[in-house]
């Protein structure tokens, strides 16, 4: 474990966040035979933590991998679900990647599209620190709840 | 090939409909060794037709090939550019499906979702007839544009 990663002070707040929360509820969601029913939070969450120095050990060019996949999903799951919780509206995520580890990700809300991106490169996913992970999620729902609170009929479609 | 493709008076409007002939063309956009230059807008459609007594040849439970997704996003390709031509705002395509052929359509426009729907059982993709086909597109097209109208702002995003 890393050093960032230690429980502190600053990191307690952190850790029971309701998006970190929510982050380790859908992990524990796609782990069917409780292997990390003995982990704490900060474990559950490791693989998603890319230093730079561990980003420099990937290699540029890779096909993503069945768990860095899974990975990417539980991230906009995630999202997905405070959207809801926050709007009261079902928030559907949906990523399509190509073998190669190129696609897109979308959330959308009734007939809204409130997130949109391009993945590239998904084999290399991850975030510097837990708190630019919780930054990026929150940015991202942020902007769905404005988009839905400017257009709420076509999110309610 | 069955009657109901034989070239006919009935079937010359049909033929020459935008609607079929974007459909030619998405299916000759994927076809790059040039195999479908010979053949006529029937023959290049054929495998979209799927008459009761095909349909019932073919397995209830299966795996789609290539060729079946290939035939899915050129149906839908086709669609997104007519929206796109008819209201002059981008469309875009995302077919997402599992390898045991269930999964989602959509066609966004903008931050407007125009078209939303659910695939199951892709394999056994088809329509009954050339002009079944042409009437689906066309119910999906109509009720994207009058979505795109009531929500312009949205689909302009």
């Amino acid at each position: 474990m890393t050093e960032t990663l230690t429980p502190s002070v600053e990191n307690e707040g952190l850790l029971t966040s309701s998006f970190v929360v929510e982050m380790v509820r859908q992990m524990r969601a796609i782990d069917p035979y409780g292997t990390y029913d003995s982990l704490s939070t900060t474990e559950i969450l490791e693989p998603f933590i890319l230093t730079k120095e561990k980003k420099r050990e990937i290699p540029i060019i890779g096909d993503p991998d069945e768990l860095v996949i899974a990975r990417i999903k539980v991230f906009y799951n995630a999202i997905s679900a405070m959207i809801e919780s926050e709007c009261g509206l079902m928030a559907v995520p949906l990523v399509n990647l190509s073998h190669e580890g190129f696609g897109r990700a979308l959330i959308t809300v009734g007939k809204l599209v409130v997130m949109d991106r391009t993945l590239r490169d998904v084999h290399r996913f991850g975030f510097p620190s837990l708190s630019k992970m919780k930054d990026e999620g929150d940015k991202i729902l942020s902007v769905a709840l404005e988009l839905i609170g400017t257009y709420p009929k076509v999110a309610g479609l």
